[in-house]
């Protein structure tokens, strides 16, 4: 039997409908920017029968201009249809800049039908799935923003609304012989809705499997979609690249603006306390890590004096140095400037069993490589794909992926900076590039909250450490790679 | 049992010979614009036990500065590689700018491996598939020219290589268990190595199958494939777009400078004899295509006052109305320069068993939006491959494919322009566009010589027709009409 797609969890209700408000708002407000921005968007909603494509649609136009969308409903392909190639059934309904077309159905559907039917040969649908990547990357190349969008839902919930719906003689006729075979041969159709999605997945046009069990939650899935696809084509047209959407994922984020600093204290007492029960615990896990072989990576990011030195201290002094390693990581050597940006962190994974803690990351690519132009426009905006990816890689393999920003406010720099220059033992910790960092404070802080925002997957969520009270810090640090850990043994 | 691959076919001896000669001093040549573009190499030599993947290699550096590239023969993973991510092994491998990185075997041969020996479960196999496929997509989009060579081997013909090899106590060493395992298990090692190139087949990244069985020959068809691939990177370089790399066998064309235009001429009297019998013949032919639903798409495409109405019509004289539609293209209308270029031409296919004449074509992109700067650099620059991909469609459609350049010189353009002008009812055929665009000459024959090059494709080449007579050429057309379309009745 098939394994079931990965799902996003669902949240309560009340969330669902706030949130829904707030998408339907963005999606209003955004239907003139696709105009002023000449975006051409594609949106293919696929999914079982019975799954509420037609619903989803209606939901998504709702509020929008009736002259900037157009809803296409993929029938059957007619007489006439079948004596031209393929792709011109498909070719023919693209839209034009600044409007949005949706297509009810589209050519997964169409394709694995066939196949299920075996009206073509493994070799032709091959084919044509070979002829509708190749559609798929022209358009996304030539500034198309494609979304496509699969709606699923379970074998069990299908037969219920199947069932339901025959049952009333007014919505029976909505029930299609196929919708009854579907439900019947449910796991071959999961199987070839699944090879078609992983043959047809890039991150250039990657598929969304959005839960459908509910109409509401299914909404709020495409829109938030919608809504941050968007944004992504929005900020990417003007650069000359196709535009790569963020396909995992993505835990919700504060704002360092929103972030309360100076109630995260903690009491000389308690740290000592508390600081060494967690090392102790640390020290456990770390052996527990290294007999059943688990990779931790550590990653530590945060402004210049916001005490990322002593809180990684902290953990390393509960760790068997024979486990774990530091790399400080500070602006890339010619032979790695010479290589993909990722090469570098790729060369000093941990093995399994090990702990590896970066002390600043790849993340410098849309942070200082961005502010100082050390990349260009194109290659730190598509960093933020390329390190979902990255992570996705190390969740995958096994590992255990920590992410802290270290934070502190302008003043509390000031006051570590000045104290720094003050004491002679300090001054080597300060540089004059400290001070000019510093004036770029705002510059750093909107790439900061964009990269917490993209980049705070589910399974690689950044967690901020509030330093102003250092040891709050540390103590938080640790209860976090402590917490990590534990749910990975589990 | 699997259906081989499709291979180029192999020219005669002298002619390997003559043509490895140039393509050798090119790479030599080549090696340092890779150094001063910076430009890093990665090239994948895969392909069958014995099919002589080290020899290959070795042909390829011979001309090298070992300064600029490194070989490296990918073993099985150790027990301490094991313990890193799958990608990782590969990744520390990747070159740095300006040098050319070779890889005896690779990510295909240990994943066809893993898969075949049931070393990995399916859903891994697939997991591993996608991470190569990023691994791949993240090096194109940094820059990185990724080459990709399968060497292809029958299997009598690995039985024949094996058999040898053991048979000398000097080169029995060479065969490993796995050759001799491969060989046996011919056919699954081939279903496995045709998956994973159609899952890893990609413009920016694809495979080139490589006929192994002759060393010149490969040698000749490696060569042909790096040196066309550098190129196209080469004049990339400057915009900020992923290399696409055209993987469609092209045939040889003459530069347009080369071609005798004088020496091309018909009498009066074999003319009318000859127009005569082919338009009876293309009659004839007409109907046969329409009972056997066979389309076909002709593309027509010259200088200015070359003669390309005079020619069409000589075609369209011998064909039923009810079965063709000729198509005289300008420049777009707003709602379709407000799409994909090619999406104009999709919409005005023929249905099978028809006739679609366009005179002037999707090549636009490439001449006069070029040219006058219609487009952008990335549009045009990627349009080679687009096109390309586009007629490959038509053509597995089953349609027949027929591009004319009507070619006059510059002179004959200028006699038949004034006789235009002098001429009361001729006036209507010429403007004062016509004349800007002459004034452009050098510029066009630049493109179109370019065009031709990368457009000629073994499945929709260029057909030159020498029209200084045009008499000679409306006959050569409706030669090559016939021809093209008896050689796919048959």
């Amino acid at each position: 039997m098939s394994k079931a797609f990965e799902l996003p969890v669902k949240p309560q209700k009340d969330e669902i409908k706030e949130r829904l408000r707030v998408r339907r708002d963005e999606i209003f407000a955004k239907q003139m920017t696709i105009k002023e921005k000449k975006l051409p968007v594609l949106i293919v909603v696929e999914g079982w029968g019975t799954s509420g494509k037609g619903t989803l649609i209606s939901n998504i136009i709702k509020d929008i201009d009736p002259r900037f969308f157009k809803v296409c409903n993929i029938e059957a392909r007619t007489e006439e249809q079948k004596r031209y190639p393929f792709l011109k059934k498909y070719f023919d309904l693209i839209p034009e800049q600044g409007k949005i077309s949706l297509l009810d159905g589209g050519w997964m559907s169409e394709l694995t039908r066939m196949k299920l039917n075996d009206d073509i040969h493994a070799s032709e649908y091959e084919r044509y799935v070979k002829s509708i990547k190749i559609f798929e990357r022209q358009l996304v190349e030539d500034g198309y923003l494609l979304i496509k969008l699969f709606i699923h839902i379970s074998k069990k919930d299908q037969k219920k609304r199947i069932d339901e719906l025959l049952d009333d003689k007014n919505t029976k006729w909505r029930i299609s012989k196929h919708d009854i075979e579907q439900n019947k041969h449910y796991d071959d159709h999961l199987d070839a809705f699944k090879s078609f999605i992983d043959e047809t997945d890039a991150a250039y046009a990657p598929w969304y499997v959005i839960d459908g069990s509910s109409e509401n939650w299914a909404q709020l899935q495409a829109l938030d979609v919608i809504s941050e696809a968007l944004d992504t084509a929005f900020t990417n047209s003007n650069i000359n690249f196709p535009v790569l959407q963020n396909s995992f994922p993505l835990a919700k984020m504060q704002k360092l603006s929103d972030i309360e600093l100076y109630n995260k204290t903690i009491s000389e007492k308690d740290y000592d306390k508390k600081l060494d029960m967690l090392q102790e615990r640390l020290s456990e896990l770390h052996y527990e890590l290294y007999r059943k072989k688990i990779p931790v990576v550590i990653a530590y990011e945060g402004w210049d004096a916001a005490g990322k030195g002593g809180n990684i201290k902290r953990i390393t002094a509960a760790l068997d140095p024979r486990g774990y390693e530091v790399h400080p990581i500070a602006s890339p050597e010619p032979h790695e400037k010479a290589r993909h940006f990722l090469w570098r962190f790729w060369t000093r994974l941990p093995k399994d069993g090990h702990i590896a803690i970066f002390d600043r990351t790849w993340y410098g690519r849309v942070m200082v490589e961005r502010i100082e132009g050390f990349c260009s426009e194109n290659d730190w905006k598509r960093a933020y794909n390329e390190i979902n990816e990255f992570e996705k890689e190390l969740v995958d393999w096994g590992a255990v992926v920590i992410k802290f920003w270290v934070q502190i406010d302008k003043e509390t720099q000031l006051t570590r900076f000045t104290d720094r220059q003050n004491t002679p033992e300090k001054q080597w910790k300060i540089t004059d590039e400290d001070w000019r960092n510093r004036e770029k404070w705002d510059q750093y802080e909107t790439a900061i909250d964009e990269m917490i925002k993209k980049t705070s997957t589910e399974y690689a969520p950044w967690h901020v450490l509030e330093s102003v009270d250092k040891k709050y810090a540390r103590v938080k640090a640790l209860e976090i790679v402590i917490d990590s850990i534990e749910r990975k043994l589990k």
